[in-house]
């Protein structure tokens, strides 16, 4: 079995190891929820100084020309673009997550309709029941609304999927990497069957971008959307981004469509002119300070790849689930992640009876992982500023805590988020 | 006339003169937009501070619960709704103007679809053609998706929108203070005009809150939006407020339903269940450094009040008035914004026919106004932070700019803000 010494060993190896100190992290704690919120860039606290200071303060509306304030959702979306396999120009940061899916269902919905003839009768929105439910929420907001007939059907198993793409299909909107189970999809091969069927694909890369490699023109995709403040560490709440290949721009078009989105929008003119390029999927003006934030995070992929990152983050995954199954053996957790690499995200979930319990417990001794409804003990890993070290740690953590029962069934239930 | 002498007796004097000492204002500018970009709040920078190293990089994801950051948007919104003459409970701080518009008008038609018969058949929304295009645009957006026969009316007079006002009116939706002309509707008279036909009232504040003292509830308006990077002082970009009274709130259904505005998000089901009360108006994760930035602009506000601020706007924007027209009066300059009190917002305009070189220059002088299409020189009075002595040297700048022609009419127009 791997040792703490095998693990320093591996630490030691480590070429992405000094990236750790890139990030701001509290001394005493192991932290494995870089899936819900990135560790801090230390670059970022400099950054906000100088956004607030200078820019806003010094500078004031001037700023939105000389710092580039109008651009900043272009420039970072350029920036982010070869984390996800896009192109420059493809990719804007802007919204939450919730919104830009909206649009690109409703620009998707929109290309479908206005397809040849014998694509309009397609009614159907396919995804998953274990999908992130805001995206759900989303799609049935925007089916309910449009009131043309539209429904969301959702398909209860991954390998019932290919059967629900059918002819009535207009779209497979799927979250290439599940935010419970850690389950990537085949997202070109999903890709393919949607394609054959006539159907467009919409893909929420929340938990995949910065955590997996990703290339979405290879895999034909066609719309996606994602977050910046999971794997990316872009800040709390830090805007989201969404991704329209140069062939679908001519005809992206959404009912958010604000003067952000204009052609001309300081011509103040009464009628609403798409943007040329991704420019049209952006709405209104965008909170500058958290977006500016973004940069930070996105600086430090430069110094690596997502090869490298990808190549560790199977290692310290695979080492999780190793030393789990040897050292918690005898308690009753089970395994939801994939073992199988191409199938796994950059986090591993097991379930536990008193999964909420637990990880209370473990939050409580400086190993922060979540807890995810139902049962499930939820743990990320990134690469940037995770050691093998703390894998090995946390481990040992979480055995003591199982074995000396330190865990309260009886806590109340706040939102372990 | 005025002297300056007199101005700097009349600063003598002015209450809220010390309050200029909340504001980090850049040495030899004198800031007059800040109906487009309000000022920096001093304690902005700590707030950052501390949001950034110790809320997101100590505390990491803890801080939804610990530092608040789930209810910052209802908690920010009750900070704010004194201002506006809103109830605790009935407003929350989220997203852009523009989305919290789109909710507002399609939960306000939704809301008449599903009243009487007789209303059903309501299928316009009325504004105004001066409205701020992105207004236009969102309502535009909207109706074209509903795709039920609604349409967008636009009215080209302010004395025409009476008789627009008729019984196919579903929504008559404003903008308070006009942002090029300064005008300031009769929010409670229109309010009154559009229900005796059965329609509803949904307001922008954009160019009111914090501007213009304002009683949603007495003038009997159904639904508002507005900005706080304006004469909030919130800070570039920042998120924006939507304010749905309570006795609206169970019938209050848009189509941005995500897991913000569920009534349990972490139960993770996959059918949305709107959350009781303002909740239901939010949608995705929200960028919280921005957000949280907008408490230290609200907190000036605590330490004066509306009625204070309008004295000394009227004053400020009356004394503009009287120096331009006596100093510069020999000068093709037409004053745009109402001469009466009642109708008049916080800004002044004149257009001038060179106008957008004028302001142009005057920037490069340190006074900073704006410019808005066609030929509106736009000028903003703060009264937090601008000195009757800042009237008296912007008017003199101004008219040495346009004694001496110190403009240059063939400049290229760049983007001025």
């Amino acid at each position: 079995m791997t040792t703490r010494t095998d693990c320093l060993a591996l630490d030691a190896q480590d070429l992405l190891a000094p990236l750790r100190a890139r990030f701001d992290l509290p001394q005493g704690v192991i932290y494995l929820d870089g899936n819900s919120l990135g560790a801090r860039p230390t670059t970022a606290l400099a950054r906000a100084q100088d956004v607030i200071a200078r820019e806003w303060g010094q500078d004031l509306i001037r700023s939105w020309n000389t710092a580039g304030w109008f651009d900043l959702p272009k420039r970072l979306g350029d920036r982010l673009a070869p984390l996800i396999g896009a192109r420059a120009g493809e990719v804007v940061i802007t919204d939450s997550t919730s919104l830009n899916l909206f649009k690109a269902l409703a620009a998707a919905l929109n290309m479908q309709a206005e397809g040849p003839p014998a694509s309009a009768a397609r009614r159907t929105i396919v995804t998953e029941r274990a999908n992130f439910p805001t995206d759900i929420y989303m799609a049935e907001g925007l089916a309910a609304w449009l009131a043309r007939g539209y429904s969301v059907r959702l398909v209860d198993r991954v390998d019932a999927l290919p059967a629900a793409i059918d002819a009535d299909c207009a779209v497979l909107m799927l979250t290439h990497v599940n935010y419970r189970t850690g389950y990537q999809h085949d997202m070109a091969q999903l890709t393919a069957l949607a394609h054959a069927q006539g159907a467009l694909t919409l893909w929420d890369l929340a938990h995949s971008a910065g955590a997996v490699p990703l290339d979405l023109h290879a895999a034909g995709a066609d719309l996606a959307v994602g977050c910046t403040y999971k794997y990316l560490n872009g800040g709390p709440g830090a805007p989201a981004f969404i991704w329209v290949p140069k062939h679908h721009q001519a005809a992206f078009c959404q009912p958010l469509a604000g003067w952000w989105g204009h052609r001309a929008p300081f011509a103040m003119a009464p009628g609403f002119a798409a943007a040329e390029g991704i420019g049209r999927a952006l709405c209104g003006t965008q909170p500058i300070v958290s977006l500016a934030l973004v940069e930070c995070g996105l600086e430090v992929f430069e110094e690596t790849d997502m090869e490298a990152i990808r190549a560790k983050s199977l290692a310290l995954t695979d080492l999780f689930i190793e030393l789990v199954e040897a050292r918690c053996g005898a308690h009753r957790l089970d395994l939801v992640t994939p073992r199988a690499h191409a199938r796994r995200g950059s986090q591993v979930s097991f379930t536990h009876p008193h999964g909420y319990a637990v990880i209370a417990a473990l939050i409580a001794r400086g190993v922060i992982g979540d807890y995810r409804e139902p049962a499930i003990m939820r743990f990320g890993f990134t690469p940037l500023y995770t050691s093998f070290a703390d894998v090995w740690d946390a481990v040992e953590i979480l055995r003591a805590v199982l074995d000396d029962k330190a865990y309260d069934v009886d806590a109340s239930r706040g939102a372990v988020t």
